[in-house]
């Protein structure tokens, strides 16, 4: 085994270009079988598997800094550093991450998990070597997925102007960008690249430019170039943005890979080098079937009629409601079978659209649709709408546009991370004037919000989980639910719970085990976030000392912050928040985070024990 | 006069070209003698006269449908459509805006103000125009600086994919795409989108595949494209991006422009039509400094000695940090006089970066440069920061990278409105884990805590007001703040104030007149938002039953928001919170609607009069 030896990017070095392809192989097959316990993105890191040992041979980091965009396609890359022994430990609770992190190894140039940001990223790395005086190679490796995002045209745009060393790897794994390649152009590009070519095509422009002119040999060139390219390669639209072009490459081919990127790592200026690969690359199900493979979980024994998820829920009743509502278009942001829309395209292709991994644009077309009488849904992982902050703000609540948004991922997704938990949403839309927010206590009320939702005529946001719901029956017909009217599930005297999403169950479970305990609870649905149920919730401070609110979001800015500054004028009695505290939290699984944070049953109980006991501190009286 | 019987487009319609020149002259006269009282965005409007003229001769809103980007250079269409009688209350409280609005009239397809959402949106609306069977053009128009963004390019990208008619005119008025304009382009132009040439084209290509079969032909026409747009158009980048290139024409020569559009009408698919103007035309100051002009407040006589304002103090300040500490590097999203970054770049061009209008590349960039060692700060307008939300949560704040955001106009900015108000910050960045918040009282407090947040190695945001200083004296040496500690300004005994930033003087002054009428109040200056200084809230919490928030930003989420959080587990007293009201404000002089929303110092005093008259609500006790 060569993989057993090669303990450091150094080990690499010193392997023969035979010995890389063995070794190439034996990275597949770690992965695939690492993988297949811990679950994560097979399909991306083996596709991307020659190109990491190509740029590993080559260059040297950490003093040349990689930034891997996305960065789920990093398996290969940190085995090969330095995390081959951890691997196995991949995205479990306190293993290693499923992308790159800077607090997790030198190796990390910086720590990456959406989209679109490597090259911004990169640009940065470079001015601060250079200001720092500082040696070394600066590369982002980009899909061509990623590129369909804004920032990536900002860094590319800004990276063209600055003009300095930057090398741009766009790994072309859809074969979206050249449909094309073929050993001619891997031919070219060597030669291109090559050291021979470049000597002899400076020789031959210092001539003409002799012979004709400045002005002349400018406009000679241009039609050349334009010639040339135009038959051989697609990398136009980055030579307008200031990028020399290389490539199209076989990106499984080590040989062409090496001295291409040998050749590459000489050249001055923004390079982007073009390497076209497979997703799943060498594992024949993910090869047939690279969507599916993209993020696998780990493999278990099936369990029989599991409860569906609120994912598919959601799917099935937006066809449901699109069947009798014409006006109803779906937007999702590349992540048709993520979000369920899959099933929308199906029954109508005509009001889908996948807009790419485009978030910024995904809320602004919708915004504008709505303007035209619409009712476009825009679904979407909590923590992608990050992206779109300021067109919520800007083009849908501000116009007061109809959109709604289907917040999938909302809270803890677990094995993914910091960079993919949806902590934030409750607290970056509840702000926001004319929005409502609403989240659904389990897959049977989502229906109903979302049916809501459309009717509402409003900019309306539900946000639901990652996983499984309740296992609740799905039989009642949609029906519209009041805006902002919460549901008083049990009431007791002492002590009242107002749990909203995922947390209502938990919070009912905890209110049944404390009445056993001889302390009475009443529990609320406050399924409304923004607006609330004022109403009730006045009867309930009146009625109540202690009031606990619960959410799978962070505490500040978020539900139970709506509660405090609702209450803080008036209300004498304790308000406690349960939820996200304010730090990032770590990957693991999902039930087991939202244990550590405190937001399970469980916890909601062992809180409220503990505040039975307490006394409140004393005010002045006014 | 012309333009006195133009009340409609349909009345523009009537006049002959020569006449429309003449009303083209008068528009601008029109618009220079208002915004000389209004202030407003004068050299854009100027610009684009020709080009409104021009689209409102050609189409016919609102049955076609114009998206004017950003939507400061809107003034000659809304005079033109209908809003003349009433545009000289432009910008003013109570008078139309100083941005398209589409509850202001029909006539504007969609409301803009920050940059670069045009084409999503008129994307959307042809989306929406196709599905509700709907007749009429789609136009967007766009700056070139606003190409820079990433959502205009998300949306070109898409436009280009779907292929549905869409007219995107990009204003090129920096002339930073095409430097070279002539008759014999204007020709060619015209020529090459006649009828007449159309048909021949198609004419030739039907036979070229006849004879040479699909193949040669697609290839032959690749390269004869290539020769001929290379020789004689900049329109590369959108070819291949999907639209179908026409231009440079010259912006302000009407036939031209007419004869174009015309012929752009009844083209299928995306079409983008490059239209070359001059930056503040026909009026001579404006032209020679175009950037002067972009912006102009009304004319006023010069006072002197005012104080200075927030940006000329953050602008020395950053300077005078700068020279002692070399990791200082500035970032700019296109405004280097608007924050004052000017001054930086004249001193330290080399650690200057204009990105241009790419705000999320701006923070991931920092974010970069950061990871090296530098010290970035991003000056930012408030409003504009908005856009780049996941890259503070995503690359800044989990990486903990010692990012400083310089957030100008922050609170209410006054005349520009809705759109542009720094509204929200405290409540989107508060929630954001490992963020510095912080808010100078006054200016000179400004210079430490910059200093302070360059010197964290945190990620730090410092933000100000809009406009003039307090007028304090600037002669301390630059010191440290400690982190989250807030400054005890006035000890009372019955009601204690907690104002943040602009806010702190207003409450003093409240205090002070309050003291008068036998109040005694307490004045805290709660110059970090986060931290918070927890040890002496606790103790102010515990000397007062009563307790008031200030701030210049949504109440929701915000600083009051933070305060409540803190306090409502334990304190039994009334907390009040005042600030932003949960609606968009609209446009109008800045202190005036800081008196509209209640943070100046006579609504705080009148809050708190009212408060003592209150009494708390009752609630169990425990």
């Amino acid at each position: 085994m060569l993989l057993e030896q090669v303990n450091s990017p150094e080990d690499l070095k010193k392997l023969s270009v035979e010995e890389l392809k063995k070794l190439a192989e034996e990275v597949r097959e770690f992965i695939i079988e690492i993988v297949d316990k811990t679950g994560g993105h097979l399909a991306s890191s083996l596709g991307v598997v020659e190109l990491t040992i190509a740029l590993l041979k080559v260059f040297s980091p950490p003093r040349d800094e990689i930034v891997w965009d996305v960065g789920h396609q990093s398996y290969p890359y940190k085995i090969l550093t330095d995390r081959k022994e951890r691997f196995h430990t991949l995205r479990q609770f306190g293993g290693i991450s499923g992308f790159p992190s800077i607090k997790e190894s030198p190796y990390d140039a910086f720590g990456t998990g959406h989209s679109s940001t490597s090259i911004s990223a990169a640009l940065g790395i470079r001015i601060g070597k250079k200001l720092k005086g500082e040696e070394g190679h600066v590369i982002a490796v980009i899909g061509d997925g990623a590129l369909t995002a804004g920032e990536a045209y900002e860094g590319l745009n800004n990276a063209g102007q600055l003009g300095e060393d930057l090398i741009v790897i766009l790994n072309d794994n859809e074969m979206s960008i050249a449909k094309n390649i073929g050993a001619i152009s891997n031919y070219l590009t060597k030669v291109a690249t090559g050291e021979n070519f470049r000597r002899a095509k400076k020789r031959l422009e210092e001539v003409t430019k002799k012979v004709f002119g400045e002005r002349v040999y400018k406009r000679l060139k241009r039609v050349e170039d334009l010639i040339v390219k135009g038959l051989f390669s697609p990398g136009m639209l980055f030579e307008e943005l200031g990028f020399r072009y290389v490539g199209p490459i076989d990106g499984h081919d080590l040989d062409t890979l090496i001295v291409t990127l040998k050749n590459v790592s000489k050249m001055k200026g923004p390079t982007l080098v073009h390497v076209v690969t497979k997703k799943g690359k060498g594992y024949e199900p993910a090869e047939k079937k690279p969507e599916k493979f993209h993020g696998v979980p780990p493999k278990k024994k099936k369990k029989e009629n599991l409860p569906p998820t609120y994912t598919e829920v959601f799917s099935k009743t937006l066809v449901e409601i699109a069947g009798e509502n014409r006006d109803v278009v779906a937007i999702t942001a590349a992540m048709p079978s993520g979000t369920g829309l899959d099933r929308f395209k199906e029954h109508f292709p005509e009001r889908y659209f996948d807009v790419g991994i485009a978030e910024q644009h995904a809320v602004t077309f919708a915004a504008g649709m709505a303007k035209k009488g619409l009712k476009p849904v825009v679904a979407i992982y909590s923590t992608f709408l990050q992206r779109a902050y300021d067109q919520i703000v800007h083009d849908v609540a501000l116009q007061e546009l109809p959109v709604v948004f289907a917040i999938d991922r909302a809270g803890l997704v677990g094995e993914d991370g910091a960079t993919h938990h949806g902590a934030f949403d409750l607290s970056y839309l509840r702000h926001i004037p004319n929005m409502i927010v609403a989240a659904p206590k389990d897959e049977e009320e989502l229906r109903h919000l979302l049916f809501t939702a459309i009717r509402s005529g409003k900019p309306f946001a539900v946000r639901y989980p990652r996983g499984r719901g309740y296992g609740v029956p799905l039989r009642e017909p949609l029906k519209e639910i009041p805006i902002g009217n919460w549901e008083l599930l049990r009431e007791g005297k002492e002590i009242a719970i107002l749990a909203t999403g995922w947390t209502v169950y938990q919070a009912l479970k905890a209110a049944e085990s404390l009445e056993k305990k001889g302390i009475s609870v009443t529990v609320v649905n406050a399924r409304f976030i923004k607006p609330m149920d004022e109403e009730l919730l006045k009867r309930i401070a009146s009625e109540h000392s202690v009031i606990v609110t619960v959410e799978e979001n962070v505490v500040k800015g978020g539900f139970g912050s709506g509660v405090d500054e609702f209450l803080s004028p008036w209300y004498s009695g304790r308000v406690f928040n349960l939820g996200l505290p304010d730090r990032f939290i770590e990957h693991g699984e999902q039930n087991l985070l939202r244990c550590i944070v405190g937001i399970d049953a469980e916890r909601i109980e062992k809180k409220i024990l503990e505040l039975v006991g307490e006394k409140p501190s004393p005010a002045k009286s006014t």
